[in-house]
């Protein structure tokens, strides 16, 4: 049969289950990725799995997070971190290296593995022609651990490409139609894999923009062939030896298949508040700025600053307007020097930041509340840039370059061709310092590991109760991030390392009782929407909720990754069925809830005061065991039945 | 009489009084520097004083300490001091551009000028032979109405210095040199001019670091010679017509004379927690390093940065120790990057951050509690950082470079000569854009001042009470430095425009409880020991026990701006004449407070529960008529007598 890019690398990596959309599979782990927002909580789990080392071929702690250390709690973390990967045999790449995607592209991606990251953007690998996913930090650690990972195996979208983008519209105008086709749930349990004679014409950086922003779409992951423009990325990283190519067999089958016409895209935007909520650029041009943001793990290539440069060049950014630039690596800085894009940015008046994900995060250049920042980001939840009541939109680099000229949202398009400056050869493999090497394992076990008082581990959960009286704390709407659970920005993040401290910021935006009322209540149900916990892979947003006491959260539907940190945190995700509206202070009764899990019942009551709700049990038989083990940490440790980490066999 | 430089240029902008060391002087002033963190404070003030728009020369707001920006509260400081100084006529200078100091070396310093800064560090500028001081955002809004400047007339130190440096030692260990001698309280009411062989060879930007720093000896500033250097420094800026000759008449007389043997000195570092607390390098040699900073306003010109580089070139930062360098500016960033250093420093391991103050004022980069972080910056006090239970260390340029490279504090001079890169000439004069030009007078008036919810005006303090009874809310020691009382630090300062909530960072680190009992005592009194507020200008730190109803500081001395902006703010600094130790919650009495200061007494009494204590009244004529109105906005609006601005006339 001819198959499709996707199914040949998850057959090669399966250690078990059946390549059917919707059921439990496991894969071997190639490469882990870790950032240091998550990377603390998942190294605590970690070392309480007592693994010994980090069992993967290859596995990187980057830290590109919390890095402004307004106070020594980063600092912690990063000793921490440093000590830990050092001890464990993971490498390094400590604060000013850059954006952990983008240097994981540099250094490592290689076609045809598999990669597993905690932070939903690992995505972005897939551009190298690698199966990449994102995952909450304790399944990360379980996989660093030695054991495959699992997951729901996905539906595979075929996405053809044709024709060629037109001049001033970008990778980024893409993925924002992708976006704008599917919104912020449609993508959910698909892998969108690209293929077509549109493809060839797309540089790696441009892929990585596309696979990057793809989990706004709900979806897995992304992915697109290994190809001369594969072979030249990692020529020009010294690393061609590590190409092969790899593409889905010639009239290869897709579970579903969509097409895009290049040539007919436009400059889209997203407006606040979700990266689904998408325009053309022309409805938008007469929205006056306050600040442009260039950068993030989305859009801060060499090609995405250098195109910035090219508009800007030789011009000033509109007075009044803020400009900020943020390089994705070291590399893309020395490059951007080295051609001239550095000088022609700040000439024009932009603020270059250090490459790391900064204002992404809402880790600075917080944006004033209620006036319009544009960002070549791929989020805009509410808050998240560190704004309480920020209005952000997101664009690719063509349009803020030339709305940063315009004082308002502009269409680049009048601009037309531009003189990008060339990129020179990267010399000196500066870029190629900084990231620790794996010591041999005596000298790994005389180093210490330096857990500072910043560093709590997380709480574990006890088995699910057979019976559950609860109140409703919060009756949550639709699309709640995880962001919304553990806040972004550099205050709250700084307390990542310490559930019980970052509980404090749960709902904050939304309900800033919630976690009070938590704690007095003594624990209670969530009820929500659809695509509840979208975004970030940040599993704070069940353990916080775990410490707060909460055992089931009842939902229309889930993101992925968050729901699979529910079950790993011991947390019910149950489907609200009926077509109720659950209000704060609501009393639940949930009689049989662990038998009901266990047996693999599919439904299971609340008794309310007013009429009974039906809530869906939608788990697999490998999430009910976890479950009803009291969290996959308890699993592992009780010994509960896991599949190993087998080798993976080469990707045909 | 043969004349001193510092007395010539009082002398021309003289607008009355008598030119003796202690007295009264009321000066004309030709520039005035706002930084941001100042800035607001001292702008809502000018507002207050309804004085049309600003009345000297020239007025330059720049914004260089709070730009990390983590919630809104930043963006609108700096949306209200762009507008601010649109509409009254100064000239604006927004995030990004570098520290206010460096810009104003490059773009207006001009020898024989007068300065006045809302910021200590203003003393900088007497490297270009001008007379420059830090003074309280309030009295500097007052000099910016129109009115002269007032300060006590100081004594004129001249520094003879002979020889010169030897290879690693460097103008850091010169003014480190002056701190070992006078310590941190020596200064007070002294000029440091400089004068002798030695000062020919020393550029500029060396002779900058040593004006910035001299204000931690307590002195009001220090002042070069206008000379050869100054000529090539001006050339450089494309303002070769602004320079003329300037020094001390030929056997000039001095109210005290010291010398420095240039090639006597040593590497000198300032330990925790005071950069007056100095000693050899060789006394520290083992001390390991988490950190290395380079940069700030007294460390950062492009000498500095390229002297670091080339000790880094070719090699690496030691592992685990964090390594970040600030440019002073736009132009000294062009420079770096023109001439190849920033490219040594990045490939060495260096953290390139933006140009402002950041690290210096706790603006991010926090060091780990307890660990020795090394810093090319000019203080060191408990907490400044950001990190409560800080230990930073002081020290030069080569001495940062060495210690990086060895990962602890390390000797630079075996190191030797270095091949230290050329500056390249400045082009496209990039650096000369972004700073606003002054408008019109007809379009300043069209410009609305946006004054966000972060912006509220100072409290008002009503006249001195005759009759005072309160209670000791604080006993403090020596050095109690201004950042005690109004914190560094990102969220600290990110408040620093609403004193009502800076309020309760005061004394944060000293007693925790100070703030919560100040309010519920109604106010008190602070009692000290020497030197209380030293350190920055930061008026806050006057403004905040006003705020909590402290009328009456009893220390055994002052530093001078502290004492000033009490003055200003209405509260008595009265001084404690008696051997006795107060304590935290005794009640004091003091009758006929308002009139002793009116009348010119010399005493007051405060009765307490045993022996009653003699508080000194060591005031100005004019001191006393400010007080005796409630403070220098009072007494302005009352009418009260206050010289005008004059013409200067030319320094001969």
């Amino acid at each position: 049969m001819a198959e499709n890019l996707t199914r040949k690398i998850l057959r090669s990596h399966l250690v078990t289950g059946e390549l059917t959309p919707g059921s439990d599979i496991t894969v071997a782990v190639d490469q882990i990725l870790l950032e240091d927002a998550t990377a603390t909580m998942a190294a605590m789990q970690f070392e309480m799995l007592d693994a010994g080392s980090v069992a993967v071929p290859l596995a990187v702690t980057y830290v590109d997070h919390n890095v402004l250390q307004i106070d020594d709690k980063n600092m912690q973390d990063h000793r921490y971190l440093r000590s830990f990967s050092t001890r464990y045999g993971m490498r390094y790449s400590p604060a000013g290296n850059g954006i952990s995607h983008y240097l994981h592209m540099e250094r490592f991606v290689r076609p045809g593995e598999l990669l597993v990251g905690a932070d939903s953007h690992s995505s972005m690998a897939g551009a190298a022609g690698m199966f990449a996913l994102g995952a909450g930090g304790l399944e990360v650690a379980v996989a660093m651990a030695g054991y495959g990972f699992d997951f729901v195996c996905p539906t595979v979208v075929g996405v053809r490409l044709v024709g060629s983008l037109p001049e001033r519209v970008e990778a980024k105008d893409l993925v924002l139609e992708l976006l704008r086709r599917h919104g912020v749930r449609g993508g959910r349990g698909r892998v969108f894999e690209f293929f077509g004679p549109g493809v060839a014409a797309l540089r790696v950086s441009a892929r990585g923009t596309i696979c990057n922003m793809i989990v706004e779409t709900g979806a897995t992951t992304a992915i697109f062939p290994a190809d001369e423009q594969t072979r030249a990325w990692l020529a020009e990283q010294g690393r061609e030896a590590e190409y092969q190519p790899l593409a889905a067999d010639p009239g290869a089958e897709y579970d579903e298949v969509e097409e895009i016409d290049l040539g007919s895209l436009e400059p889209l935007v997203a407006l606040p508040p979700s990266p689904g909520n998408v325009r053309p650029v022309e409805d938008l041009e007469e929205t006056p700025l306050v600040q442009v943001c260039v950068g993030s793990s989305v859009n801060s290539s060499y090609e995405d600053l250098a195109t910035v440069a090219a508009i800007l060049r030789g011009k000033s950014v509109a007075s009044g307007v803020q400009l900020t630039v943020t390089p994705g690596s070291r590399q893309i800085l020395q490059k951007i020097i080295a051609s001239g894009v550095y000088e022609d940015l700040m000439a024009a008046g932009a603020r270059m930041l250090e490459p790391v994900c900064g204002p992404c995060v809402g880790i600075g250049q917080a944006p004033l509340k209620g006036a319009a920042s544009l960002r070549t980001f791929n989020r805009n939840f509410p808050g998240r840039s560190g704004t309480t009541g920020d209005r952000v939109f997101l664009c690719s680099p063509s349009t803020a370059g030339a709305s940063a000229l315009a004082g308002r949202i502009t269409d680049p398009r009048p601009i037309g061709p531009l003189e990008i400056r060339p990129a020179q050869p990267v010399h000196d493999a500066a870029a190629a310092l900084h990231i620790t090497e794996v010591l041999p394992e005596e000298a790994r076990e005389q180093v210490k590991v330096e857990r500072g008082p910043n560093l709590v581990p997380p709480p574990l959960p006890s088995p699910l109760p057979e019976m559950l009286t609860a109140r409703v704390l919060i009756a949550a709407g639709d699309d709640i991030s995880t962001g919304d659970m553990a806040p972004d920005g550099a205050v709250a993040m700084s307390v990542w390392s310490n559930i019980a401290v970052c509980a404090r910021f749960m709902f904050q935006r939304l309900d800033p009782g919630f976690h009070d009322r938590a704690q007095e209540w003594g624990g209670g149900i969530i009820t929500a929407g659809e695509n509840y916990g979208q975004g970030s892979s940040r599993e704070h947003a069940a353990l916080i909720p775990l410490h707060l006491g909460v055992r089931v959260i009842a939902a229309r539907s889930y993101a992925r990754i968050h729901r699979r940190n529910l079950i790993a945190a011991g947390i019910a995700p149950l489907m609200v069925l009926d077509d109720v509206e659950p209000a704060t202070g609501d009393t639940w009764t949930i009689e049989g809830l662990a038998e009901a899990v266990s047996s693999g019942a599919s439904e299971v009551l609340a008794q309310t005061g007013s009429a009974p709700i039906r809530l869906g049990i939608d788990l697999t038989p490998g999430e009910r065991s976890i479950l009803a083990a009291g969290g996959l940490l308890a699993y592992i440790r009780s010994g509960g039945r896991r599949h190993l980490r087998s080798e993976p066999v080469p990707v045909p």
